[in-house]
């Protein structure tokens, strides 16, 4: 028996999240078919994150054991057979790894990255749509990083927290939250980019904190109001929940592999 | 009456390209649609260069002559409106402004940027599915740029001219052609990105470009091979045509607007 760890990038918008349920598509669902496609074993993959439906990654991380006898099989091939199996799903394996017995996909994670996209301008989205949330009214983009830093730390955040999070407490640690901004065409337009770290988040964490930022970057709140939001620690003290479709799961840290 | 000067953005996929067809659909259907549905009246847009199909582009220029009585009409309004009629096409207008009656599109751009994206990498392209052209071999970008350099200049460029161009002489003068590339993920996977200036192409000429340097890439042709192939000054003399769907029309600059 050899444990195996997948890392994998996929394109969130028609599928019901990360997690396996009855009759929707799932990206759990697609990556276990295309194992037990490859093996003819049914097998349960265990992710480092589960991300909602319609958010998409870059760099989730799964594991899971298979028993492939005697033959031999490196990693190399073994993404590729996946791969050939998950099409035409816009689900694809970047790289595959075999890894310790005692490895786990999401107790092991030391570090998340997650991206989240804003395109602020008048005109439509064309190139990214799907893939970014599209705003239409003017952005400070340095007011909401600096606004930001007031939620470094380890604090209660049940105000950024969704209703049907199942975590055992709302504490957590925020490592990063940056924001910088870059143009998106030659006319006025920019692109509003947040990136944010830490162990683990709460359900609907991060889009909870970037909806409730946008509030800061129009001008409507200060960085004393995003703090009293915080320590509020109730969810309709906060901001709107972001959509699901700017958000990427970018990287899973682990300190040894 | 008064012209108009259009900067667009649109996705080519799912459109046999610019230029109006019987029954296929096109950009300058589309667009032309918009202005008819904003004036009630028959509007022809000339454009300053026509891009084939499944090319994207995202500063795409075109001009119209609108007679819209006394009433006022500003760019911002017209953009907004012809948007509201391009939907649900994946083509927006960027921005919208009056130009003197002489302005002309095609005539009058001094300079091109197109770019071409290609990803390189085993696992297969999913975010950016449609949108780069997916190389599974190693290419060697720095190369490539050396070797496009002897490229650039007052040539004739027939090696890179498609069957069915239309222009009257295969002499351009090539300004720039600069190959760059990126990390593309985690895993070695890198993007290469392709941009090149002039005033005007030949059909099919970046395509036909970017198709011969992989061969410089993948260590096939030299440096030499490439002048060479110039030289012959015939299209079975170069390489492939890399595919339209990863190559953008990014700027047309105007010496005066």
């Amino acid at each position: 028996m050899q444990r195996w760890k997948l890392t994998l990038e996929y394109v969130g918008t028609n599928f019901a999240g990360w997690q396996r349920q009855i009759d929707v598509p799932s990206i759990q669902q697609s990556i276990e078919e295309s194992i037990t496609k490859f093996c003819q074993q049914d097998i349960q993959v265990t992710v480092a994150g589960r991300t909602d439906a319609g958010v998409h990654a870059i760099g989730q991380v799964c594991h899971f054991d298979l028993d492939y006898g005697d033959r031999p099989l490196d990693g190399f091939s073994l993404m590729k057979a996946l791969n050939y199996h998950l099409l035409p799903h816009p689900i694809t394996v970047v790289h595959a790894e075999p890894v310790h017995a005692e490895f786990h996909a999401r107790f092991h994670a030391t570090n998340k990255l997650y991206r989240y996209h804003i395109v602020q301008r008048p005109a439509f989205i064309v190139r990214d749509k799907g893939f970014v949330w599209h705003f239409k009214r003017p952005l400070n983009a340095a007011a909401m990083h600096e606004a930001a830093q007031s939620l470094l730390g380890h604090h209660d955040f049940s105000t950024f927290r969704d209703s049907e999070c199942q975590a055992q407490s709302p504490m957590k640690t925020l490592d990063r939250l940056d924001i910088t901004e870059r143009p998106y065409d030659d006319f006025g337009g920019k692109e509003i980019i947040v990136e944010t770290e830490g162990r683990s988040f709460l359900h609907h964490q991060v889009r909870n904190m970037v909806g409730t930022l946008t509030l800061v970057g129009e001008g409507k709140w200060t960085t004393h109001d995003l703090m009293q939001a915080l320590y509020a620690k109730r969810r309709d003290a906060g901001g709107m929940t972001a959509p699901a479709e700017g958000l990427y799961l970018v990287r899973v840290d682990y300190d040894e592999e």
